[in-house]
């Protein structure tokens, strides 16, 4: 494979980025290219750590900050939406959104970027599209966490070209409306716990879900149910009815403040949790925050789907998701990203940082 | 294996009845046993077919009945429920309730009344418990069509010793709510299929079940949901929730009208027939069944559960349930009969053929 030319425009990049196909667990060629085209630039120390590259500045700047993408995409397509292919002013095909647009921004910042206002650690990582324990970033946190030591992290996940701060957490519980098995010709002599999650899934509708202010952003919490089973047999009164709920909540609640809460609403009945994440505050009045925010001169919201964001949170440091693309399109059979964006992404980013 | 003793008492002939084990298909062992025992009966004319054996008197009589029961048993428990162990007052194993009894009782009135009131066609049949394709009773309808001529039919399925007329019709639909799928973060974009499906059930369970009387018998309809399902991943908003129902009729109703009335309560949803089976009246008015009832001198009440006197009226004739064993028993971990069921059993139908 040809090396990755990191002098092409952010469209052309974007798009020979996409065309070298790296669905989760198959980015090691990627991560070689971009790892070889770092290696070629003087003004950057670069690590690799499995299919993760990590490049720094080390300028001694009194400021560092993060720019992080995953190289990783879901599956193609069947037919594949990939090569990609210009049309208009759209760009198509898998990654385009979900995010080697953003990791094209990345790439072109680090090498046209060499003296930095603040010293910058670019991160490239695997497998953010599959389980969390095979996440690239979470393992470079834990076989190196000075790597990940800084004041500020911008995520280039798609934002359509705005400032998403924080990201609200979720989590996910199984809840248990139970009932007495029969036969259904004589169901007065069992309770139906189907019919039973009726009046669970009643509590769900009728719940006033709220919007929540944290350091000045709205996060709109969310409840819903994503799954529900129930049954035995044809002809069998079910005793046991299984509702999936997840819940969308702002980044002032921890998980176990949003796990009391969700127990509240369904008081009564079984519930269990099954996974969860902590959300994270957009730190949005820290020093280095207020900078980029000024630099950018775009909308600022709140993120509402959950994101990486909340892994530098863990780690203490406040983080951001800008990134081109329309997030709605991530995954879709039908993934593009207006080529605008990405060249006002990269013209951002350069304005904070050249 | 020796040979059926249909001298045995009746107790003693169902413990032997049971401890042939006959899980459906696996039925021919004791179809065998049960031809031979019959065909050493001058006054009966026997006919094969498959693993259902059936035998007749032909003694030109003006009426005729049919006493009818099945040789096939649900599985085994783990540990087996088998062999037959005599508590007291009760007879445990598989097979005591549902229905080895009944067949045991069949048997003895085929030894015991060679010169019968009114002529007697006995079926033990193979693989009711299964498919409806593979029902023996159903496959003699097909293949011999003579042989279930007659005036009147007792089935010996468990009704704890009462008669139990005709029996309610069954009909499965699967009920689709749909929805729009999103992201569970932003399910403002979509609409939840599972939070609709509470609509759905809501109107389920105020539905208010009539009983019907149909021929001077009782019928308690019923509408349950027996399953349910919806979901794709735990961070979507799910598109489809599909609810299992079935609604048992009485059997003044035809399958066609059940489903127009359950499709006139699910108005608005997608509704798909995935099963059913028209009941059966209960036939009392007619001459051989008020004799019936006349001489068993027992309760008498509308079956609640759907049974193959459903594939007697089909054919045109009226029907009854009646054998020794708590219905409520029937496939149960501990299946057992009364001993004194079976005796009664027995001595009932000889008041009425003997």
């Amino acid at each position: 494979m040809t090396e990755l030319d990191l002098a092409a425009d952010v469209v052309t990049l974007t798009a020979e980025l996409c065309d070298r196909e790296s669905v989760s667990g198959g980015e090691q060629g990627l991560a070689d290219a971009i790892e070889t085209a770092l290696r070629a630039l003087d003004h950057l120390v670069v690590t690799r750590d499995g299919n993760t590259v990590v490049a720094r500045t080390e300028l001694g700047r009194p400021e560092r900050v993060i720019l992080a993408g995953h190289i990783d995409t879901v599956p193609l397509t069947d037919p594949p939406n990939l090569p990609t292919r210009r049309d208009g002013e759209e760009l198509h095909g898998r990654g385009t959104v979900d995010m080697k647009g953003g990791v094209a921004v990345q790439l072109r910042i680090a090498a046209e970027v060499t003296e930095p206002t603040r010293d910058i650690t670019f991160v490239f990582y695997d497998c953010e599209e599959v389980e969390a324990e095979r996440n690239g970033l979470a393992r470079v946190g834990r076989n190196h966490p000075e790597l990940l030591e800084a004041d500020f992290a911008v995520l280039l996940e798609p934002t359509n070209g705005a400032v998403e701060g924080g990201c609200k957490g979720t989590l996910r519980v199984e809840v248990t409306a139970r009932g007495v098995a029969a036969h259904s010709a004589r169901p007065w002599n069992g309770v139906n716990a189907i019919h039973e999650a009726g009046t669970l899934l009643g509590r769900l509708t009728a719940y006033d879900a709220q919007t929540v202010e944290v350091e000045g952003l709205d996060y709109h919490e969310a409840l819903s149910a994503v799954g529900i089973r129930g049954g035995i047999a044809g002809n069998v009164i079910p005793d046991t009815c299984v509702v999936t709920v997840n819940y969308r909540f702002a980044p002032n609640k921890s998980s176990a403040q949003a796990l009391s809460h969700v127990r509240e609403l369904f008081e009564g009945y079984d519930v269990v949790v099954t996974d969860g994440a902590d959300g994270a505050r957009p730190g949005l009045h820290l020093p280095a925050a207020k900078a980029f925010i000024e630099a950018l001169d775009v909308p600022v919201s709140g993120k509402e789907g959950w994101t990486d964001v909340a892994l530098f949170s863990a780690h203490g440091i406040a983080a951001v998701n800008f990134g081109p693309g329309d997030p709605n399109l991530a995954h879709h059979d039908q993934e593009r990203v207006p080529v605008r964006q990405l060249v006002d992404a990269e013209a951002a980013l350069l304005r904070w940082l050249a």
